[in-house]
């Protein structure tokens, strides 16, 4: 066993021909610590659910596009560059708001489970 | 006090122009469950020191480019779609390999903090 593994992807692009325009990593490279999902959803795209989490603190990451994301009734907007932190009990959905493509990046990990990060965790060797 | 919090970070490809290419967004939105950095490094760069982590596993997300990463002593290509988890005591660096800049996200979370995740911690509203 090494102390690492890589997965291949492709095109971030082409993942919108996916079901839901989503991979999830976790299975594929034994996360432990969060779940991950790379996203690409096309053009009138929209989470067809509300939903809200038990532990997890979410992250959204965009990359590419522009969407609507609601939370707890409140709209708001991302583009490339906004990145939006939520809490568990947040009740959330998002759809894509424009003619392109939206590109964007979903870590879920358990609120308050960080202790060191980066110069408190990290060791230069 | 919102249960979210957004962030602008503009566009990915000009944070080159930054401090190591890197913006960290923990302190920004007041992270609890991991750290995240957003990185665009310029041809040429390469992290000058190897590191490992105590408790922190690491997720590697590659955008846009090609890199060399070294994880003990072996060195593995990276580009577009490229995904590599690398756990805490592994000896780590990287370096943008072409001429194009490198673009990619780097996410740190306790190994073994994740109990639920998607739907074991999601529920649907």
């Amino acid at each position: 066993m090494t102390n690492f593994k890589k997965i291949e992807l492709g095109k971030i692009n082409e993942i919108k021909n996916k079901e839901q325009g989503k991979i999830f990593i976790h299975d594929e490279l034994n996360l432990t610590s969060c779940e991950v999902s790379i996203n690409c959803s096309k053009k009138g795209f929209k989470v067809p659910f509300l939903h809200k989490h038990k532990n997890n603190e979410e992250i959204y990451i965009f990359l590419k596009g522009k969407g609507i994301m609601e939370i707890d009734n409140e709209k708001i907007e991302v583009k490339e560059g906004s990145i939006v932190k939520i809490a568990p009990p947040a009740i959330r959905t998002m759809e894509n708001a424009s003619d392109e493509d939206l590109e964007y990046i979903v870590i879920q990990a358990k609120e308050n489970s960080l202790e060191g990060y980066t110069m408190t965790d990290a060791e230069i060797v």
